[in-house]
């Protein structure tokens, strides 16, 4: 199927409109119109390369919602007409003990990614959520419950399932003590997620800006890192610390707040972050961990809850052709608090 | 009571002979003889002030075996005669609900150290185990089986309890795959205890030298560090790694060893560790914790094992008159694997 994307062609150049192949259905094969795809941090680190590993044309997002378009001859869980959405990853090896956990997303033979990787049959790139089409096997597509709005939904599957899987690895319930660092993109998704789980959420943050915001989210209280005092108080008193700073960063101010054999999870960070030192992990048994978004079973219970508790992130709308002027706003963290691109911006044609 | 001890009066002199008062018993003290006190790093490090909280004259020493030579009236646990043990602390809250829970060492009101410290009733300098005698609070006398012998015991007090709790804590048994980061004090007790457990254990080494040693101790290998071959094909392949390293390092090359979900526990080195990446711990929600010795009833839970399970650590008996050479080997990592005092050696006066 022929069909068009924004595409980067090099580190440098900015996304344009680009022309390309999307494959045939496979037997397994699910082909979708996307709606709606949402933007990512690490949509601008990829198309600038900031990780390294990136392959041009890239065609980035991985936050999509759409609907089923046609699907392979041997699809049993989805039919044309659905309500449907992808994530972060397409395919994985299925065979391993992490698959069959159904945890796809630490596949020990390397999860396909939904944009700058390879399809695990052709080899063929695969490209992202800012085109009109894709096409992706069954067992990756995830359904929208109707009391979803789609216009709203696609964050979740990045930002949402990013802070709702250790939520879940840590046992977070009623009466939990969870602190999230920022409040932007994953921030904001971790206040609603955590506080409709019913635990007391507390935002920590630089300065007392969002402390508006913080508790319209959800959260009982916004903790101030530059104030020593508040800082000092609040030690030994949260059960699970949620990290979203996406950048290198100082852990060593926050690990002192867990409570005993309590963990702070970095969520936002990919890289080193700064020399700390080993002794408020001894004296309390803290821990320091990281968690990638989730697995595909896990996306579709996030999605399921959300809809129960009506819960949707809170989004921009933007067309296609203002994703520049996104993606310099969200460097300057100037997003409340995440932006959607409206897929009918997209040009028929390159 | 008027008992003699080895003191450091300053950072920066040898420590010597030193008469000094044990207090009068209250009513909950035991009095003990001291037989045999074991040699831990931190003595050293403490003698010297290298963590800047040292208070002279400063008595070391938290490995201490003996017998009891007096009660106070009110004491249940222990009778003149018994053989007992006292480790690194001496007294806590008792009221809070770590202590509550059994463990003291993580008291919210700060456990009273055995040496180093100051007593929480009277506020007098609490003196280690390089001395005659001690006069500890009942609770924190432990009981030494009679299967274990005595000479060998001490350094079960600081060195087993410090690998045995995190060992208890991560729930390893039978199949565990437990990787140990050097071989000296701690280490051989992680590796005795960790096999004696039903371990599968791994001594990891930055070279092949304690291969021997390692497998002699119960371990099934030995892992080079700076085979880059080897640590890569060992990816994956542990539950929980015990880091005795007692010095700044870098965590980074242990990381990746091990397992989704599981943890390297650093239980050697109190102070700065090097810049890591997120990027393991992203990949794989793998967890870097710390863990101090353990509760009361956890270090008698271990002498009761090691007695069973016939452990006794590797001492190197020595008089109290070649600690200042005991301290330099031990700087040089060359004692295996344990200092012990003979307490017979003290003089009768100063």
């Amino acid at each position: 199927m022929q069909t068009i994307g924004y595409a980067a062609q090099t580190a440098e150049t900015p996304l344009a409109p680009f022309a390309f192949e999307r494959r045939d259905l496979r037997a397994n094969d699910v082909a979708i119109e996307i709606l709606y795809c949402g933007v990512c941090h690490s949509d601008l680190h990829q198309a600038r390369n900031d990780w390294g590993f990136s392959t041009y044309p890239l065609v980035p997002g991985h936050e999509i919602v759409g609907r089923v378009i046609d699907t392979g001859a041997g699809v049993t869980r989805h039919k044309a007409g659905d309500r449907v959405a992808i994530g972060c990853i397409v395919d994985s090896c299925m065979e391993c003990d992490q698959c069959h956990a159904g945890e796809e997303q630490l596949c020990r033979n390397v999860v396909t990614q939904t944009y700058n990787d390879h399809d695990r049959v052709t080899g063929d790139p695969t490209f992202g959520g800012y085109s009109r089409h894709i096409v992706v096997r069954e067992e990756f597509v995830l359904s929208v419950p109707d009391a979803l709005d789609l216009a709203k939904a696609a964050p979740l599957l990045c930002a949402g399932i990013t802070t709702w899987s250790p939520l879940r690895t840590w046992g977070v319930g009623p009466g939990s003590r969870v602190g999230v660092i920022g409040l932007g993109g994953l921030g904001h998704m971790a206040v609603k997620l955590a506080h409709a789980m019913g635990a007391h959420v507390t935002v920590i943050s630089r300065n007392d800006a969002k402390q508006a915001d913080a508790l319209a989210l959800g959260a009982e209280a916004l903790l101030v890192s530059a104030d020593a005092d508040a800082m000092a108080a609040a030690a030994n008193s949260f059960d699970l610390i949620i990290d979203t700073i996406p950048v290198r960063h100082d852990v060593s101010p926050y690990m002192p707040l867990l409570d005993v054999d309590s963990t702070l999870v970095i969520v936002g960070q990919l890289g080193p972050i700064d020399e700390t030192s080993t002794l408020p992990f001894l004296m309390a048994r803290r821990r320091l961990s990281g968690s990638p978004i989730g697995g595909i079973a896990e996306t579709q219970e996030m999605l399921d809850f959300c809809a129960r508790m009506n819960i949707l992130p809170e989004c921009e709308m933007i067309a296609i052709q203002d994703i520049h002027a996104a993606f310099e706003r969200m460097e300057r963290a100037d997003v409340r608090y995440r932006f959607v691109i409206d897929m009918a911006s997209m040009p028929e044609a390159a």
